[in-house]
């Protein structure tokens, strides 16, 4: 029986959803929630060995669609192994990416279509988070807040990728608005966490209704 | 456009496998044909890697679907890399294990059903092998090799898990009898040899009509 709330953040890279993941969590346990943050590519120990094939700049020869299924699979495990348990025992769960990630990066900006949200379903199981932060900045703006460091192999991608991603993203949440809520990632840190929050305590509000 | 030969060997462990594809290889050459000989799971540097996340004793808490994705995973790899491209070089290829091997243990083993068909069918984009030789040894055989005739739950479980995944197979060969040849693999290397020679070069010669 699953009990808890489950939260994911989606957006571009660059567009500020660590820091915002990190105050939904503050304001959560403030309110005596039980809450789990976790993350993907990742979030076990094996999703984190899948995540490092994936991520590895030597691996150029990589298929799009060994990509789109060890995305899968790290989800497959992330999903049976913390964020299920972890819901059926009542926490709200925080997941930094998930499903519309694979669907934005692979099936928009890989144009792998329709397949990447078939093995995800099957990865996933049925599960749906009930709220979906979108976070998003232009992406030419997003590419530049990360350019100043270390870019892994998905980073180092032509930026036409990032464009068709982030056109992804709008078209899924044009396709789910009741879960996916757009999120103006251009403004400020404590006038975009205002919104989450305010947003969230009214989802919490709406269920307690 | 692809021109060669596709043809891959099936079955449980211990069926005389390797033995086999190596004779057929010689066989194959010595008629002149350019063969590549290649193995799942595995088979392209990216697919050794998920290989080893695969069969790693310590990972016990991998999901029955984690484990089918990744082996679709690396099936992809494995076609887009090598397979594919030999086979639109007139190469023929002969593979040690294929989907047949992810439907009848993830399908049929591990009951994950039609799921695994679906991945696998994303992952192989279409392609199908042109002949399978199904190699076939009483699953029970194995039984009798441990101490007392006594079984303990893991034993037990063991055994069960590979009678399922024998009459998996059987399935399949039911279901494309065209393209599943059943080999009887209780016989001996050289009468087993002759059978697939035998039925590989009458292939051959209906291809040349």
């Amino acid at each position: 029986m699953r009990t808890g709330l489950f939260i994911t953040f989606e957006g571009p890279d660059g567009a500020g959803k660590t820091t915002q993941i990190n105050r939904l969590t503050d304001y959560l346990a403030s309110m005596g929630m039980d809450t789990v943050l976790t993350r993907e590519p990742g979030g076990t120990q094996i999703g984190e060995k899948i995540r490092k094939i994936i991520l590895d700049p030597h691996h150029k020869e990589m298929a799009h669609l060994t990509e789109a299924l060890l995305y899968a699979s790290s989800r497959a495990q992330h999903v049976a192994e913390k964020i299920r348990p972890a819901l059926n025992a009542g926490k709200t769960v925080i997941c930094d990416r998930f499903m519309d990630s694979s669907i934005a990066y692979q099936g928009y900006g890989r144009k792998l279509g329709e397949r990447v949200r078939i093995i995800n379903e099957i990865a996933v199981e049925g599960l749906v988070p009930d709220l979906t932060f979108l976070l998003l900045v232009d992406p030419d703006v997003g590419k530049k807040r990360i350019s100043n460091g270390y870019l892994d192999r998905l980073e180092l991608e032509a930026i036409h990728y990032h464009r068709d991603v982030y056109q992804g993203y709008l078209k899924l949440a044009d396709l789910y608005p009741e879960r996916i809520l757009c999120i103006d990632g251009s403004r400020g840190v404590e006038e975009i966490s205002s919104e989450i929050i305010d947003k969230t305590a009214a989802f919490l509000g709406k269920l307690k209704g």
